[in-house]
């Protein structure tokens, strides 16, 4: 793992956890460190075949912590869920920007009102807990200006952006007028083991690596997008100071990672660390362009200043140690 | 009713014409207009007790227009009503600031959850349809600095804020993405006959007019915020030049009023129109302090400049006009 603060462990140490979407990606990641501190974990995930959710994220894990396969729209099992936990790391959810616009209404019950669901059950069944929710880039739309702040302005660009703006308005309101503690984090594109690499529901890097392992090539679209790129750990450690920080309650904090790269450039990186590697270089699809946002790079300054977080590992090491865990974990994850 | 541009009404003339939340205050007052320019008007309404509809609304108009007691949370029942539609006016919604923080999830299934079923309904079966949606101020809690252009940054500040915000995201987005044109209105404290003035879940001064007119004192919560106010007819001017502008698809206009009043103004002005009324001056509760957006008042230039809009009526008639209405007609709203 990445270097966390020493005393960030005590926080953790014995309390109880719960994290939705915890069998997926940034969740799953989340729940090694939090075991490896003694934390009493509990992890919700429905395993829906299309969302990020893997039992092969915790393996060897099995025994030290719990697992609820609940789905986040079954509001009656939400309040046995959120009683008794000290930290809540809200991650569940869908993700798949194109999969919004074809069955937007599912894209609706998860994103936003189980958001509602989870944060009224933490109202009347729990309200000291403290929750840290996962938003995203995706609700600032197509970028003003370059590097993007926490100030710029909001228009999301499809259904799932609009839904996760949604959720993440409930989490502040809720911290404020109810004072259930809630920091907002959002996240840019995450990658690094335990990502989906079966198709690019989560991110497109999950099958670009998927393709190199398998030794076919990937295709670029476009190509002259740029994109920053947060590592999992990091994106574990800013959820794990966020929760602990009195100062954060109430706070949307951007996460960002090291200096942006063009898609052409990223495809050209992973290809020189995976001999016999190779792209196609394409055209963007009709239906992806109307919802695609150009270039994005984020302002993560404000966490900076304030949590003292900042992104640890480079573009270089996060491609390696990704397509390490999938050469060699890749059978579990196609 | 107010002037309309003469040629207005042969958009309308043997179109048929949906209005959801017909029997409410809004809806009921469009639907008048447009009968009396030939369209072919359906109304539909789920008459919930603590909503805007009123069979009285209609009084006179029955035998010519259609009433569906529908409730628009009933999805399956969305596409036989849009289907052969040419306008749809959407004003269904779920209008209380309050019950939405105590009963958020039905907030959220009215004017997120349906909205979003309304748009997949006309994307479905009539993406040629014409909607114009009705928004709220609520959008912009509380106002940075006054007047309040469309440009001011959305920060909702309770649960009808944020899916009313959810909702005018779907219409947007559905006009863009997939081209059912759409045009959104935001609208101030709208005022006139067939308000709700049972309580004041719609509107404050329903409350207020409703204590005038049974001899009682009204309640005056501080007094010294300033709000801006559309008499009706200007609403509905607004809602039918926004329809048949093919330069209004796919914006946002705010809607607003003559210079606006304080709170203890406009009580003093109804107080000196009605004989015998008198209010009461009180601190604001604890409750709704919480969720207060502070003054606030529109720019209403964008509408004015595009579409050639702008309020008609001042508010001395308003007023005299709302108070005329309900001296008759209190029983049937009480």
């Amino acid at each position: 793992m990445n270097q966390k603060p020493n005393n960030l462990s005590t926080y953790y140490a014995g309390k109880n956890v719960l994290i939705t979407g915890g069998l997926g990606f940034i969740g799953s990641n989340l729940a090694r460190q939090l075991v490896q501190w003694d934390a009493k974990v509990t992890l919700v995930d429905s395993l829906i075949p299309e969302y990020g959710g893997n039992r092969r994220n915790i393996a060897g894990l099995e025994d030290m912590l719990r697992v609820s396969l609940t789905d986040v729209r079954d509001h009656e099992k939400l309040p046995g869920l959120v009683a008794g936990q000290d930290y809540l790391f809200n991650l569940a959810g869908q993700t798949s920007h194109m999969d919004s616009m074809t069955d937007p209404e599912t894209d609706l019950e998860i994103n936003c009102r189980a958001q509602l669901a989870i944060l009224e059950a933490c109202r009347q069944h729990n309200p000291a807990i403290r929750i840290v929710f996962a938003s995203t880039r995706q609700l600032y739309g197509r970028p003003e200006s370059l590097p993007v702040a926490e100030t710029h302005p909001l228009r999301p660009v499809d259904v799932n952006g609009i839904n996760k703006q949604a959720g993440e308005s409930f989490h502040l309101l809720y911290s404020k007028v109810h004072d259930i503690r809630s920091t907002v984090l959002r996240l840019t594109n995450t990658i690094g083991p335990r990502m989906r690499v079966k198709d690019a529901r989560q991110t497109f890097v999950g099958v670009w690596i998927r393709a190199l392992v398998e030794g076919k090539p990937f295709e670029v679209w476009d190509g002259a997008q740029l994109r920053d790129f947060t590592y999992v750990d990091d994106a574990v450690s800013a959820f794990l100071l966020a929760a602990t920080n009195d100062g954060a309650v109430g706070e949307i904090f951007n996460l960002g990672g090291p200096p942006p790269v063009t898609l052409l450039e990223l495809a050209e990186h992973l290809v020189a660390l995976h001999p016999g590697g190779s792209f196609k270089l394409k055209h963007f699809p009709a239906d992806r362009k109307k919802i695609d946002i150009g270039d994005y790079y984020a302002d993560y300054g404000l966490i900076q200043d304030r949590l003292g977080w900042r992104p640890e590992v480079t573009l270089n090491q996060a491609l390696e140690k990704t397509l390490a865990y999938y050469r060699e974990e890749w059978p579990h994850y196609v």
